[in-house]
């Protein structure tokens, strides 16, 4: 009968006919509040760090949770990661004093066995780190600079800092320096180090290098401005050869123009501290669950929408390469990457590589993101390090910008645990996620 | 000598007279945090419930607080608070069966020693309770109705729930229903119940009520599906006579409109569960580092800017009613009341009374406040309950509205702690509340 084939295509395509699917989508949301049973499921495997068995647990649950989901087109996109293990030594102390809270920085030699022990010399910035010359050497430089505490944006402050932590190593190294130790990157006055990404330039000596807790970093400060401080730092880590990874796609396919791709996505790996549960738990879980809002609510849209959870953004965006170069590759058109890594806090806005006059859809669409606290879409953004090898391909790019005062409290630290989340909070950026998707999808940009 | 007389009275007005103040205050209140020094003191007293030794212990810490800040006019304003205590003695018990997370409703009458056994009826709103009727007599009845989860705003659930708690037992008593349990006012599926004022209407029996964890109202409404359950509630609280207490206030005399008051404050007394961290720990001590923020970095104001820790705001409003019957009887002209009373979260907008036609200025203003995170004057609010008796009195009202996805999770339960309070979020409002303070006093409205 008529009546009924309608009723059946109806339901296929889109099981709530009548309700604004944008609306409808935020209610089921807000219900299940189903992104943080997922995030719950990540993170009971641990933490994710690219070449780890972690990692390539997550890997297979991301897969599996695809194919549960319903998702089409469930694949693995692989690539070769770096694989660094922090070991099971690592401790700095005093030399006739305290120990000190240490985590050895992601990408970073270790130590001889029984360690580094050297007079310790603080600077606050990498620029006066570059003028130490000589008075470097056989040292372990200190690098204490601090966030700016003035600033309003923490990922202000981070930017502002984070140059010590990735290139402190190799500026001090040609002077001689044996090791260096770095001011975690965060205000949280706490004895828990956040480690993160550190790089060796080709032409430096490599040393070993480690992030001491803040409370550590000042009492390491005090005794320095004391009088000569020795410190013996050793650390276990070390750089194996790259391994094996992938990341995980699942998508539905668009009824109108399949062959125009929208992506969603966060970062699957995460560091060995903590689980990432923000960093960047919250993204991979929000993506998830914003295509299963589409899918069961919205019904099938009209472009095709994918999810990616992208491998080893963490230390060597090696993912986010390989699946950029598979769309080159096949020509396969990508109309926008939306990337969530900025924490799963309250939403407050989008940046966007949209520029001035390219951004009349999206203020159309504000009243869509009102009440989830999402107040603009912010213009000349580049949407996150994932999705950003897309932009050069014709993607615009997007990115979530939650409230991010809390953040460097917990990033890159044992402190990055489920029980930092809120549920709700969770969920409005995955409501956030699946509107901005829906609408790129059934209106175009 | 011209010169030195010159800058010693540019050193008494405005420390700092070559910086923009309201950026200067923002430096300084980032840099420092202090807000949450105070906030550690104040909660490390305990609870502070109208009428118990905690809360004489906060107005003496208040006042010595204002002091040793260096306010002026430091006072007292009397007022005559309800006594309410809780006992030593609550429990909920399944007659065979599970015990039941259980706290008094703030204004119940207690049960008769041994408690009160009866069966349970449940409903899930007032509107059902009220046509209970005979089918009422003689049982405990069971307000279920949980938070619309489908807002967006926690607050608006609230709004729709809350009459269950306090309107509750009038509704049924008239019945012969014999208690009541009320689903907590939260949407966190914990084991902690949260209480919250009751009233009693003046012509219906006085019967006891108390809040169920949500682990508990689940665990009993599955019960209730089940079959008959009774249920065995003892409570031991009671209401003795009315005690006195006092608000606290301190102020900078304005240099220019001294008779002119700007009023911003929060409310001193909190509930006995937890330590009131939140509510309204966050608004008393943003009201009194934005006061500090504006005389030791902007200056002496040109109109009178004044704190006021309202007593009493949880379970009778006699503080504010007080402050206001004062105002009203010495013809003292206040311009504005600001309060803070919704958490100390990040900052989002202010509310006011102010209506369309009359925010001229305040759009003029937003710039200041957009790194704060306060994005508009929602036109047409109220303030907040404490500053509201000053409306008819020609204040403009305004309420510091931030973030509210997790104030429901704490708010009147022990949950409510110093460590669900990040410092930099409760910073920011305080920033905020000296911005709005500064700009109405030099500016007008």
């Amino acid at each position: 009968m008529v009546t009924c084939t309608l009723f059946a295509a109806l339901a296929t395509l889109s099981p709530m006919p009548s309700a604004d699917p944008v609306l409808a989508m935020r209610d089921r949301g807000l219900t299940d509040l189903y992104a943080f049973d997922l995030l719950r499921e990540l993170t009971s495997g641990g933490s994710r760090l690219s070449g780890s068995e972690g990692a390539a647990k997550a890997v297979a649950w991301g897969e599996a949770t695809m194919r549960r989901m319903g998702f089409e087109n469930v694949r693995l996109v692989p690539c070769t990661v770096p694989h660094w293990v922090r070991g099971d030594r690592e401790s700095a102390t005093i030399v006739g004093g305290d120990s000190l809270s240490v985590a050895a920085l992601g990408g970073s030699d270790g130590t001889p066995a029984g360690g580094i022990t050297a007079e310790v010399i603080e600077v606050g910035s990498l620029a006066e780190a570059a003028k130490l010359g000589e008075r470097a050497k056989g040292k372990i430089v200190f690098f204490n600079g601090p966030f700016d505490a003035k600033q309003t944006s923490t990922f202000a402050m981070y930017g502002g800092a984070v140059g010590q932590r990735v290139n402190g190593a190799s500026t001090v190294s040609p002077f001689g320096a044996v090791a260096v130790l770095v001011r975690s990157m965060t205000l949280a006055v706490d004895d828990e180090p956040h480690t993160g990404a550190m790089r060796y330039a080709a032409d430096a000596p490599r040393i070993p290098a480690a992030a001491l807790s803040l409370i550590a970093a000042n009492r390491l400060s005090k005794a320095v401005k004391t009088g000569s401080t020795r410190v013996r730092l050793e650390l276990s880590c070390e750089n194996l050869p790259d391994a094996p990874s992938a990341s995980v796609v699942g998508e539905l396919r668009g009824s109108q123009w399949p062959q125009e791709v929208i992506v969603m996505g966060g970062h699957l790996d995460s560091w060995d501290l903590g689980v990432g549960a923000h960093d960047d738990g919250a993204g991979i879980v929000q993506s998830l669950d914003a295509l299963r809002l589409i899918k069961e609510v919205a019904g099938r849209p009209k472009r095709t929408v994918r999810v990616v959870l992208f491998m080893n953004e963490e230390n060597g965006g090696r993912g986010a390469d390989a699946y950029a170069f598979g769309v080159k590759m096949s020509g396969e058109k990508h109309v926008a990457g939306i990337e969530s890594d900025s924490g799963g806090f309250m939403p407050r806005a989008f940046n966007t590589s949209l520029k001035a006059g390219q951004d009349a859809k999206l203020r159309s669409w504000l009243p869509s993101f009102a009440s989830l606290g999402i107040e603009r879409f912010t213009l000349g953004g580049g949407g996150g390090a994932d999705v950003a090898p897309l932009g050069p391909l014709g993607a615009a790019l997007f990115g979530l910008t939650p409230d991010n005062q809390r953040y460097f409290d917990y990033h890159h630290s044992r402190n990055d645990t489920l029980d930092k989340v809120n549920p709700r909070e969770l969920q409005m950026g995955a409501i956030a996620l699946a509107t901005l998707a829906w609408k790129i999808s059934e209106e175009g940009l």
